[in-house]
């Protein structure tokens, strides 16, 4: 879907108009199509409908210029191609930062806000093998999972979909990654400049998550989360759903063991979606995988003895069989090769 | 596949020359059935071959008899049904305990011995439903899962099948579950009386498990599990195979989630089962999903900050924002409820 032919630049005038009928009160993006169908252009649909001035556009985008953004137009050659299959495609995104993301094929990542720390750490593994392995890691730029999926993959290419205006920051704890993800990935927002997030947005925002990818990669949904509202938005659109497995007591996992069995693709790891998209498979990140040597070395049952949850070190000392003073010394070295993750009570897991 | 035709006892000189030619040296299941094929009858197969005298049969069928066990035979009406359409169905099953239970529908449940607090409880809530749910729940009295899945169908009815002779108790944990079940229950075994268990009688036995059910649960089977041999027999049987998923990041479920990405069922409560079988669901038990009262109480806020992951409590204190008092009040009564489990370094997590 990313292989169509480029659009040629669309004619300025043509392009003001789509923006002043995109912003027509109670134009939503079907009925936008709906005009430009009826009318043979928006020029000629602004010219029989009631729609925003000319100079109320060049003020909007004047300061979406002044915050370093720019409109995207749908029928420009930038606007996302496989965005705009979508019969309910965005007629303008304002978009600030690396437009050429918008190239790449993209997967995204989304899940609970009240994510658990392992929810976390796989999410990060997973945005990291993802980025590595050639993919734009897209999210909502909601706490928990989908921050852990931007952070993750900003040094590979991230895009943030927003519920308000670009300019809005929301939530507050993720002002440093919505200016991150500004200067290093790429922000993306369908609603006017200076619009704040209101609760209908949300799913809107989910449609342009899941639409902007191939595929998305649910983890931690809990029944009646809005991550099922994406998963059913990337069904509908025709997007791969994959979900990570968790304990059907927890309730966290609910919703998505609930899409699992209703035929959404279980990931274990990376690979479990790489392979879906024929590309060659990475080795598994740590996050996701502890590396485990085999051999008898000291390091080798540390690493052995360890894993993603947390162990006493007095425990690894008593399993491992080697002098407390050994096992400190493997730890440091793995905690310097940045594998090891340190917790409260003295207690230890790879990362 | 219980519906078929009632067989006419056998001819009690056919039978007894069944148990003959079944426990001829190097007589296994196939050859068993291709000798019947080839001469027409046992009777004609013993004649041509060399096999254990009537003496050596009746020595066993006595020692079974002072057991209080029968033989089942290949044949006879009361040997079940299930198991007698597979090519390689035991010629013979020496049986102790209620032979009723084999005329009703039966599942497996199999997985880890050095299963989880977690994963017993998952099993314990799905035996209870399953068996409330009218089915007969079998299994390999193993330690772990498949202790658990027995205990828990006693009342209601289950079947377990042994690797060594029927009187051989292993592992010696399971004593007394051995003697439930012969007195409420039903054992099975295939190797002759007086057998000890041996390695290569341990798959043997678990196509034997899958063979007698309608289908199999998995619950935390690692890679390489003797559960995921079950798993592949109750496929190659025609049986349907469900799983609980678990974590990615745990290994105790690697196999499992692995056979659920493969295509086998997920199982989040005993309803994903019942209603593949077009029975009437029943209420998920307790055990299976713990309740969550929502609202703002401190019991609410530490209910939700816990899960099934181990969580210390000083997180606990600083996630809910209630004192630690408070918290500690609040696990307490959860402990004695029996909803929580403690682990070392002041950890906790829900049952």
């Amino acid at each position: 879907m990313f292989d169509g032919p480029v659009a040629p630049e669309l004619d300025p005038a043509e392009r003001r108009a789509r923006l002043r009928l995109a912003r027509g009160r109670r134009i939503g993006p079907v009925t936008f199509r709906e005009a430009l169908a009826h009318f043979g252009s928006a020029r000629a649909a602004c010219a029989n409908l009631a729609v925003p001035s000319d100079g109320a556009i060049a003020t909007e985008e004047a300061a979406l210029a002044r915050a370093g953004g720019r409109f995207l137009v749908l029928g420009d050659p930038r606007y996302p191609a496989a965005l705009a299959s979508l019969p309910d495609a965005p007629p303008i995104l304002s978009a600030i930062g690396d437009l050429s993301l918008l190239g790449r094929r993209a997967l995204a990542i989304v899940g609970a806000r009240e994510a658990s720390l392992a929810g976390r750490r796989f999410t990060a593994g997973l945005a990291a093998s993802l980025g590595q392995a050639g993919f734009i890691v897209a999210s909502g730029l909601a706490r928990g999972i989908d921050a852990a999926a931007h952070e993750s993959a900003l040094p590979t290419g991230t895009i943030a979909v927003l519920a308000g205006g670009i300019d809005q920051i929301y939530p507050p704890q993720n002002a440093a990654l919505h200016e991150a993800i500004a200067a290093r990935g790429l922000l993306l927002a369908e609603a006017p400049f200076g619009t704040p997030p209101v609760a209908r947005a949300f799913p809107r925002r989910n449609r342009i998550v899941s639409g902007l990818s191939a595929g998305v990669v649910v983890v931690e949904a809990a029944a009646r989360s809005g991550s099922l509202i994406t998963a059913q938005y990337a069904a509908e659109q025709g997007r791969e759903v994959f979900v990570m497995p968790g304990s059907p007591m927890d309730p966290r996992h609910a919703g998505s063991n609930t899409l699992i069995r209703d035929g959404a693709i279980l990931v274990r790891d990376a690979n479990d979606i790489i392979g879906v998209f024929g590309l060659p498979q990475s080795s598994p990140q740590a996050a996701e995988k502890p590396a485990q040597k085999s051999g008898d070395t000291p390091t080798a049952k540390v690493l052995h003895a360890l894993g993603a949850e947390p162990t006493a070190v007095d425990e690894l000392v008593r399993r491992c069989q080697v002098s407390a003073a050994t096992v400190a010394e493997v730890l440091l070295a793995l905690e310097l090769e940045g594998r090891l993750e340190r917790h409260r009570g003295n207690r230890v897991s790879l990362m």
